[in-house]
């Protein structure tokens, strides 16, 4: 169930409940790919007052397996966490995983997936073993998984196709969001996932066609895919406030913090996004530019933060915390000259203090997006 | 200063008395050999209780060098650690890291080193830098580091040396020894090695040389290096007793736990070893046969744990944690089948919680033979 609180323009706040408890919106989900946010516990997240985690159908359906996770009780019990999991379809990592895999070996780009009405084969990007992903295997999987929230098996196009592949794409994910509808078992929440590129005619058919199935939520996919921000923010500013107003609203895969300003006050509930935690282990840490409490938000504020390269030499003796107005367990306990020093002998410390300050800085921003 | 406080038969109890607080014997010292205990912060040890932490003179003078340790003000605050911290002098470190180096690249073994009487030349592991390590710089850089114990600069001889050449690096050991106490300043113990490989009479030499300069501790060295087992037994036993009984003992580098309880029961005071973060690294824990509380110890005991691999497939399903009678935060909070899926997948967080482990089972052993 999603309650709506309050709304200002399009940007909303609001309560989604799932079955392992209830989640204020907008927030945004730490993803846990294989069963664990890199380098960090479950612990570690109820420190980071994570609402909600993401996992990934793809990865665990290759490890441990399906059998093996309906046998393990499922990823919560596997984890030891009892907060709400969302976990993404599969959809997007047999297309960009097994995908890019092959072409790196000398096969034709993507030549590895063969996509047909049925689903996707695909070749493990662990073994090359060779495997099929269905919209029927896929809600079988997030069932096994015990996911909250289930998103359907999408058909992905590459960034560049062209208008006709986008257009086969969509309606393929729309013929394939019915069956996923039908193939759910149990109290899970699915959302459709609203395709078509940078193109707004095709993006209006594919939730048009979403909102007749009828789901739980609604996601902005297939962007955050290298197209440029502007025709994201187009299409995002476009689609938002169309889509049903009861229910939650998720954009896929990313972004920058200043890309989730805008979009939250474009009505988007739910983010994700791997940058926090690469860019953590790369040594690229978000710092606020000042108090986060004291921040009037407008939909292109972008310097509210910026980011520090802790390896720089300019860090070598500041004893001062990664960030003065954040109150992580790396700001509390780590100089930046110790972070620096850590990451510089090739400590593995470095790259979890680093992703929990991180986490902690999307966490953050969230909770003030949320005042 | 080093109380004793109880002893039965040769086996004893004490309490070590440093400028970061007092340390209770028999112990053990988890190694920061770079400033952080491999997948571990400060405040994971105080977690753990580590009681003291041993870091390493060479690692620390490659980086962050001696003038950029003085400048930082140590490691205690580098690292955030408040309690002891012991160092080791670097002898070893110029012996086998450089040395191993440039054999690999096609040198000759250890053609890398030049000794002297004045020092050790050396060709950093890193960037092949050409360096050279004396007792004075050595006492020089464990000061800029501020360890409460530092350990004498030694010349340490190959495990498969000749007589002879024990000799040479006993007695070069002895001259140096005495440099880096007249070297030495502030109020930070100093501990001198005894050296001479497997020969007593070497051994007898060595140990009446260091008392004769008088030290604040004796540490065994030269051993771990690849002797058997029944070798390092007996020097200990010969040696450890006859070692001045108002000053702590401490045996380098080892070893499985059934050695220490071994040591202990010869009257050693202080352990470090990289077994159980290494092995924990791989995938291999340590567990209880039995309730710790309950063993009786004696010095030949070895059936009181056993070595679990936690890749193997008979843990894949296994909901219990890896050590029942282990109250570590990995034990409480994590199963046989989530470790092992976390290894499988190759997440670093399976390193941080099985080094955790390993570590509350080397601490939990000291703790039980200091009843």
């Amino acid at each position: 169930m999603f309650e709506l609180k309050r709304q200002e323009g399009h940007r909303r706040w609001g309560t989604l409940t799932t079955a392992h408890g209830k989640i204020e919106t907008p927030f945004f989900m730490p993803i846990a790919t294989k069963g664990a946010v890199k380098t960090l516990s479950s612990a570690d997240m109820r420190e980071l007052r994570a609402q909600i985690l993401l996992s990934n159908t793809y990865h665990l359906l290759l490890r441990p397996g399906l059998e093996e996770m309906k046998r393990l009780g499922g990823l919560h019990k596997l984890m030891g966490w009892d907060g709400p999991i969302l976990t993404d379809s599969g959809g997007y990592q047999v297309f960009s995983l097994s995908g890019a895999k092959l072409s790196a070996r000398g096969g034709s780009a993507f030549g590895g997936n063969k996509t047909s009405e049925d689903g996707v084969e695909f070749q493990s990007h662990i073994d090359g073993a060779r495997l099929k992903l269905t919209p029927e295997l896929s809600m079988e999987m997030q069932s096994a998984i015990g996911s909250d929230i289930m998103m359907q098996f999408d058909d992905v196009a590459a960034g560049d196709s062209s208008y006709e592949r986008y257009e086969e794409a969509m309606e393929r994910s729309l013929r394939w969001a019915k069956r996923c509808k039908e193939g759910k078992t149990g109290q899970s929440k699915l959302f459709g996932i609203v395709q078509g590129g940078t193109y707004e005619d095709l993006r209006e058919r594919s939730a048009s066609g979403l909102v007749d199935i009828g789901f739980d939520g609604y996601a902005i996919g297939g962007l955050s895919v290298g197209e440029s921000r502007e025709d994201a923010y187009r299409i995002v500013k476009n689609l938002a406030p169309s889509l049903p107003g009861d229910k939650p609203r998720y954009f896929m895969g990313g972004g920058m913090p200043e890309e989730i300003v805008y979009y939250v006050h474009q009505g988007v509930d739910m983010f994700d996004c791997v940058l926090p935690t690469r860019n953590a282990r790369h040594g690229t840490l978000f710092v606020w530019s000042e108090d986060p409490n004291l921040i009037s938000w407008d939909e292109n504020k972008a310097d509210f933060y910026s980011k520090l390269h802790i390896t720089n030499e300019t860090h070598a003796f500041d004893s001062s915390p990664v960030d003065a107005f954040c109150d992580c367990m790396t700001c509390k306990t780590t100089s930046r000259a110790y972070l620096r020093h850590l990451f510089s002998v090739g400590e593995m410390l470095a790259l979890r203090l680093a992703t929990i300050h991180n986490l902690s800085f999307y966490l953050r921003l969230m909770l003030e997006l949320r005042k």
